[in-house]
């Protein structure tokens, strides 16, 4: 697949938000066990605030976005359950209050869903997925995480990613380019707190 | 199943609601096709901006709301499917504007969307399908539109109705009547209408 | 003053929304008491969701609209408190659900404050205000009602109005003739609600 | 005047948000003229999301609460004038992207605006303002920038902040206190932004 014009103009940014020590040591099987648990739970607050900004997008959008936005409502809605399930499993308190960071990444998501037009929502939820995919897709599928990374380089997600991309090029907005860097910038963040707290 | 306390609650809007002589006429074959093409166009209309009630309704929703809020986005979007094919095979245009009866519903709706909470909204979402499955299940499904008339009486649709009432009862407003009982006033409205032009 | 484009455009909706027989019995001196306390209990409720319809088109609007706009609240809020010490010497009770005709015109407003772009917002509040001010300038400033007439075809008023449709002028939108159209539509309807209940 | 109960609820938050090596070294003519011209640009910025976040709480707020609300709006849009002229004096330009920290907090308050309710925001308000007042009621009126001192030590911004220190406490909530502490970790980063970059 071609790279996308959202991502080939952002520079680094993309490198930045795509990789990072936390997913180094992930794959590695060396992450301490309180990075994994801390990634858990705000990864988690995250997604429920990521649903809403995906719903307020959804009310805004015209009809050829339905469908795929629904799709990804109920991704979005399984891999909360999934999440659910591996807290019980690992014994990760989820009823915690968001981290710094992961609230200003959401502050900024549900103000623009509330304020900015559908077409550039369509941009920044792709730069929230396409940098999730290529993140994980760069990890070799093994270890004790093996299922986390295959869950976020599946082909189906692969396809949900590139339909995002599709969306946006047939709906460019001039502030696109501007609010999927931010996007990014808030991605290389919230990797950086899953390590270091 | 036991009536539920909103319906009960009601009194006289809900028959007035949920019978009408445009689904007489339909059950009977006796509709002239100018009323079934304008309920067509218009109920189309309307199910667009439902779409945007159900997803704002989602961003506000807890975490128990999501799976059958998601559902229903889905189901409501291959409705719309729906009624696009039946549009192309009538050769009905959709692409209209609104008749004031279906706009002042949809207003109303929009507009609480946005300002009332998640329970009231629950409580009109359950009024808007409830009426709908209980107008649609009074008739025999037989007769030149039985696809129609199977579709919303159909034990799908009805499992669906029963988890909207499920979560109004588990999420109770103060408001929740008093709405509920609106948008019954906007069904009977809408079925007169889509008769009487 | 030239005759604004929108208003120019409108055709016959400009004089259906500006004149009434509930404003020429007022004029008279015939007009009912209960017309009256009906209009000043029915206006109240309105101009309290126009207050919100006015605070959100602030919130959208750019720099150059500011001034005006919050100048435009504060006299909506003058205004407010002029219709409830009328209420209270006339003993009209304001604390009512609003009439069928009322909420349709509140919901039309309110829906359309969260969904499109301030510039058919800014046309939306020009038709309210400027159909008003023509609607009470026409009556001669006499009678048991002087005090009404003056108040909205005060130059005070007029200048206000004067602002919002330079307002306009500057930030046009494809769809603001239209938003402007039904506003009128609305207006009709709240006259005729008035005096006939 | 008593300590308003959510200044002594918020602990050590409040020193550390109304006092600043920026606003000592303002006061003591020591401040570098890029930490000013930084400061007003910002400060601007801010205060045009701020003047949003006003008007959306506006919208939601019951009567009670419209006239200082009104009124509040009315003096930002003065501030918003009085920041353009200071910035043609001293030759700094406004049409800046906000600083990453101006962002989170515009971020957080917009975010807020739309999803939370009015009494929650009553606070954040007061939060905003309470803080502003104390920081700059601890220095002297002198020196080259006495005018900005005064500007915001005045009787007139003093019984703007009580007044909505009164609506605080006529209209509770119980994440009140949780919001306000939010307000003044922002205004603790803007301060030390504006001074450091």
């Amino acid at each position: 697949m071609a790279i996308h014009t959202l991502i080939r103009a952002t520079g680094p940014r993309w490198d930045e938000a795509t990789r990072s020590p936390f997913l180094d040591a992930l794959a590695a099987g060396t992450l301490p066990a309180d990075a994994l648990h801390r990634w858990l739970a705000q990864d988690y607050l995250f997604a429920k605030d990521l649903l809403a900004f995906q719903a307020i997008l959804l009310a805004k959008a015209p009809r050829n976005c339905h469908q795929p936005l629904i799709e990804g409502l109920a991704a979005l809605n399984s891999e909360l359950g999934w999440f659910e399930s591996q807290a019980t499993r690992l014994r990760v308190d989820l009823d915690l209050p968001p981290h710094a960071t992961c609230r200003r990444y959401t502050d900024f998501l549900i103000r623009c869903a509330y304020t900015r037009p559908y077409a550039v929502l369509l941009a920044m939820l792709f730069g929230v997925e396409a940098s999730y995919l290529a993140a994980w897709s760069a990890l070799a599928p093994a270890g004790p995480y093996a299922e986390f990374i295959e869950r976020w380089s599946s082909a189906e997600f692969g396809a949900y990613v590139a339909a995002l991309g599709g969306l946006a090029d047939q709906h460019p907005h001039e502030e696109a380019q501007q609010y999927f860097n931010e996007v990014l910038v808030h991605e290389r963040a919230f990797w950086r707190m899953s390590l270091e707290g």
